[in-house]
């Protein structure tokens, strides 16, 4: 079976990305996926510094989040485009999680792990200038990231008002389907 | 009169960048620049949240660096790379800075600037990875990144333990006296 | 006197970029620039081997542009994106330019001048994907690239018909106005 | 049975990639894969133009290395540097295989391909900032291209004088193993 972790990389309420991991988490799960869908409002973390580090050790929730990656196969990420890059919210997590831990390498979580990442945005670039980077700070920790990305422009007209689904989903679509059916096929090798 | 605002995006003790920021400080204010140099440690600040930001405006903090950078003709920046790309707690000082506040564009505090980024590194890449991913950042808010850049590899016995200087300055000298002639130039204009 | 050298990336008899060099050319000029606007299927070049290099030396054409580059203060270069990057035209000429000659580095034609980029594309992306890898280049040969860039998207339909003239030409005149005015600060200096 | 088409971007004939790509080619076969190496040399190309391709289609040479791209499951590809990005001759090569050719999407070629990038450089960044360049424009095509990477630099002491063997071929034995690992699973799924 499957297991992909997914999650938003905005806490805010209403943000266009919880949107839109929602309706990829659905669309995840209706491909034959098994989805963990977590907040990361629930895992507060403070910012990264490594006199904080060799003082206390890693933080409960980096814990946590670093236990939760590795019982995954896979991650399914949608951000948000802060200044052309990624959300220092989204790195901080990801530098967090890629700490040697208790004499375990940082890379543990993130090795032979597939992803798909996503952005929406409410301007016309739908965050094409933030997936490259995310996409470069993902493979350097070994994590094979499916070549295809869904980038939602103009998003906040994007979702249907009443049902929350995408008008256009086909690209969506196809991008989960290669995330599900590649995970499986490197998991049964 | 050239004014030049310094700091490191490592906020540990024994950084690697807060020793090169202080070099280059040093070989900035010997080429006539004028520098103020600050602590991103006493300036802390959440990470950034839409509706913490809705309910609770800008943060003090931010607006003092608002203020700061404001007043300031060029930034002087030294920062690590974490996993191939910026350190959160960098991008999320950058992504406050930049908020739009009591109705003023958050474009203002970096327009106009003129800007020098160095990077040091104990591994052999110097934030290589890291560097072009701040450049465009700053160039996508309208600063004026200079060509040139420090990157200093293997930087743990780049600095002379009793002197704290560079072993080998001749890189970093050229790069400040371009930012501080760069920014007279085009300040006089 | 600021002198400009202007090329489009795209030889293409009715490229896009070929009108866009024409219209930010007329329009550099009435910022008070002096153009040299030239045509890149006037210099053609083989693809860069180093073998070659070594039997026959510089090629006539990499010569002259060498020249031509030495003789101006800056460049303006339109250019569109071909998967995501750099055309090889353009590429091969930046580089057949950045080679040494008779004792001479080869950065000398790019150190010290400063630089406006642009795209079009038929697309919604402008180019976007292209103008980073392009910026990092020139940065690395040590050109100063001006933060602001136009990338003019759904370019088929951005030209009046009649006129040639762009439609909304407000930001195309912002970075040319840059593009003269920094160089003649850098060039007083 | 995997079959793996690869090639160096340089053709010069003592090129260090050349010396790579041989040495990378055997620790393939070790491993499993099938090979098939070309040389670039031997399918000359104009500098893609459309007017070109407009009035003469396809050129021979590039439809023989459409055909073989589609004959082949994965990319092994060994690339030098030139001015921090893609030698013009990987990528004229990489755009003229991407166009349409009778009817055909120019993707076919590219798309469920695996792909290892590999890069040797004299320097000490070992071609570090080509090789996100070549991953974008990879990943744009639809090719799955690995996480791991070889960059090697110092490469022209890296190879034993005697034997050709790299002196430290750990890290590229590890590539090439999941290069034909990753191939194989994703075929037979």
């Amino acid at each position: 079976m499957t297991k992909i972790l997914a999650f938003s990389a905005s806490t805010r309420r209403d943000a266009l990305n919880r949107k839109l991991i929602h309706v990829a988490v659905d669309a995840t799960r209706a491909a034959g996926g098994h989805v963990t869908l977590i907040d990361l409002a629930d895992y507060p973390l403070p910012l990264y510094n490594g006199d904080l580090e060799e003082k206390d050790g890693l933080p409960d929730n980096a814990q946590r989040l670093k236990a939760l990656f590795k019982e995954h196969d896979a991650l399914l990420i949608s951000s948000p485009e802060y200044n052309s890059s990624i959300p220092a919210l989204l790195k901080n997590t990801i530098d967090w999680v890629s700490r040697e831990w208790q004499g375990e390498s940082g890379l543990v979580p993130y090795q032979n792990k597939v992803a798909a990442i996503m952005a929406a945005s409410p301007g016309n670039l739908g965050g094409m200038r933030m997936l490259p980077h995310l996409r470069q700070v993902l493979n350097a920790l070994g994590v094979l990231v499916l070549p295809g990305q869904f980038s939602l422009s103009d998003a906040d007209t994007a979702f249907d008002a009443e049902s929350g689904a995408l008008k256009s989903p086909a690209r969506l679509h196809s991008l989960v389907l290669d995330l599900v059916a590649t995970t499986q096929a490197l998991k049964k090798a």
